[in-house]
């Protein structure tokens, strides 16, 4: 039995009453960037609730309400998961049905639910956390050798045969991260002519990577490491992200290095915060581990080490008007689970921040529908994506629209009023700026 | 001639009064981090010189005061280069030998002339910027070849004829850098036995590389490009960095990216930012490129685009109590120009903000003692490098300590009175903290 809010929820919500993720937003009429939750259409306002006495009076000894009166939740997140999730806890009870403190009282409800659909209210989604470094991980067997084998360059024709020993990751660009909605600029890239002469010309393989990425709450000291037993605790919760990459420019920066130009200009983020308490309930076993690639230290005695989270890619093609189902994946097609990703991170001391995004990498999976990229599921661009409608696609074109959807174990009515989404991650993408 | 202080400022000092350059220090009785400029083996504390009436009043209209009296110089390098070097230029006036204002007040030049060597002073150095993103860059043809010839995978034997283009770089880990003198604990790294089986072990391959990098001053907008024009009018300054490497935990994670935790740990830079105003007098034609390598938006009309800046690796051995010059290079063993990586970094539309470091990357040159890594001297470890004192070492021991100085220039008598220096860019390697 679902338990039920005083406020109008669908059933088939994904802000449900058991979900409650963290965000930050504005408002028309307070346009300061602030803490909320996410509770059916509405944003529970943190700030406001921070001032109110009542509130106060339930919260932990000593909690420091000014961390929710910033426009991000850094320092709220650095108070450590325990903390979070009790406040997280506070404001569901306070929206049961049951509950009377905020349903009976009009004056503090205005003050702290914000209605998204009112008209004139305008919420307006930020960037959640400061951020300070993001790191992207390889994590699909499957991706790395369909890019692989892929490749124009002969040198990575060994790899087929790719193993994940060591994890593999790549700093990412931190200046790349925007908010779902944010519209991308087609980049510019460096290319070069059969010649070998070099040239310069706006991208025409714009691909999006659907992957996961999860912020750091509590950080760690440089040159201290963090146990995989303790990894969730430094974990404040999980986002959707697109790792925009444009194929072209990637092919000529990939060796010896990894994509630069070709993955710096747009990163984009769900802007709702899904914590790993509302993702409990859907922890699962990892997919098999070749006990060869895991010493000790990445060792999980935990028998459901990772989340059953399923992610979807909607494509909107602009010229042609159609919105179709390009791919759906699961986190389960990550090799590495977030505590391994996290505890191999800091494994040589590299110091982890609040607010550090670390993203899974691209997810796909061993199905044809669960390609993550479209240079996988284009072969390289060679075979167009045949819509349901009959139109054809290699690569995003400007105006396309591109949004991942997800949600935690299945949409069955078995989850009614129980339904743990995250919201959107969206962007249009516009035609580049002439040289 | 050179310019003379009333301050006792030695021929010798590479901080002579055309240098100038900015840094972030605390004294033990001001312990709070300000913005200051070196001068001999004085620190001009520059959040003191604001609050002086007599200051102000010099200052361009509307300089904002508050920008000297915080604890990153962000603020500060983001009025702009003109700005910045105003100030400089009104400090250096203030110390001229002919310059009364503080030389005859006793008590002004106590509130902000520190004497570093003067005892219970105790001046500490931190970084100097709050820095978002950190680059680093692929910038010397042998240092290239050297290490993908010595790679122990095939993959990389096609890359002995590597072309720099499009230009090379991978995202750094910001959490990584440290100030000169902070000692750095050697990390550890997941390894692979022949067997293909994974263990944990402290490295045993601790490199350094030698490298300059440059803060931004002015950034630029997303989706915005920076024409090579305006290049430097973006950047505040220059500093030594030591991108440490640790060869045998890079070599396991090289393929298909870059290096990860073999960098992640710790990145040390110099605390004195050299400004390209100060680096004027060493500007220099750069190495020749090959045209093919240049498309229109890095073409470079400036003859003299890139400067003559020496750098030195000294090599102290701990347990044999020997110190010697391990190596000297030059900025010019770069082949693109601090213009052109900046320039291309944000041609993609790629975002750069105040602070954001960008590395050269090893500069290795073409000579046996321009070599700029161990990984390379060693002939990837296979040959120790044999010491005056007939001393052997293949990498970092823990205890020894690398100490990097560097000049624009030379330092023959012409330039007595005139020395741009950079200060020490240095740190002692700790052992292992065990399992």
């Amino acid at each position: 039995m679902a338990l039920k809010s005083w406020l109008p929820i669908p059933d088939d919500h994904e802000f449900s009453i058991e979900n409650l993720p963290f965000g930050i937003f504005s408002t028309r009429l307070n346009p300061m960037p602030r803490p909320g939750i996410a509770l059916g259409d509405y944003i529970v306002d943190l700030s406001a609730l921070a001032s109110n006495a009542v509130f106060q009076s339930l919260c932990p000894a000593q909690f420091p309400f000014s961390t929710l009166q910033q426009s991000t939740m850094n320092d709220f997140a650095a108070l450590g998961r325990k903390t979070v999730n009790a406040i997280r806890l506070l404001v569901k009870d306070l929206f049961l049905e049951t509950t009377s403190m905020l349903r009976d009282d009009q004056k503090l409800r205005a003050a702290v639910v914000v209605n998204t659909r009112e008209e004139g209210v305008e919420a307006q989604m930020h960037l959640p956390f400061d951020t300070r470094d993001f790191t992207d991980f390889l994590n699909s067997r499957v991706h790395a050798k369909n890019t692989h084998s892929t490749s124009t360059t002969p040198i990575n024709i060994n790899l087929r045969r790719i193993r994940f020993n060591p994890p593999r990751a790549f700093c990412g660009r931190v200046s790349s991260l925007i908010v779902s909605g944010t519209p991308i600029v087609r980049p510019m890239g460096h290319l070069v002519k059969n010649n070998g002469e070099a040239y310069a010309a706006a991208s025409q393989e714009m691909d999006v990577e659907i992957e996961f990425g999860f912020f750091i709450g509590v950080g760690s000291q440089r040159f201290e490491r963090i146990s995989i037993q303790d990894a969730e605790e430094h974990i404040f919760g999980v986002v959707m992200l697109n790792d925009w990459s444009t194929r072209d420019i990637q092919k000529f920066e990939d060796h010896p290095f990894a994509a630069f130009n070709a993955k710096s200009f747009a990163t984009t983020i769900s802007p709702w915060v899904v914590t790993l308490d509302a993702l409990a309930p859907f922890k699962i076993k990892p997919q098999a581990q070749d006990p060869l690639d895991i010493p000790p230290y990445l060792t999980d005695t935990e028998p459901n080490g990772t989340y059953d989270i399923s992610i979807n890619m909607s494509w909107t093609l602009d010229k042609e008007k159609e919105t179709f189902n390009a791919s759906t994946s699961n986190l389960q097609n990550a090799y590495w689970s977030f505590k391994q990703m996290l505890t191999h991170h800091a494994f040589g001391g590299c110091q982890m921040r609040t607010g550090d995004l670390i993203g899974t990498g691209t997810i796909t999976g061993e199905e044809e529908d669960s390609i993550c990229s479209l240079v996988e599921k284009t072969r390289d661009g060679k075979m167009a994506v045949e819509t349901p409608a009959g139109n054809r696609r290699t690569y995003v074109a400007d105006g396309d629209e591109v949004v991942f959807t997800a949600w935690g174990g299945n949409q069955g009515p078995e989850m009614a009023g129980k339904r743990v989404g995250f919201g959107q991650c969206s962007a249009v993408i516009l035609p580049a700026t002439p040289l």
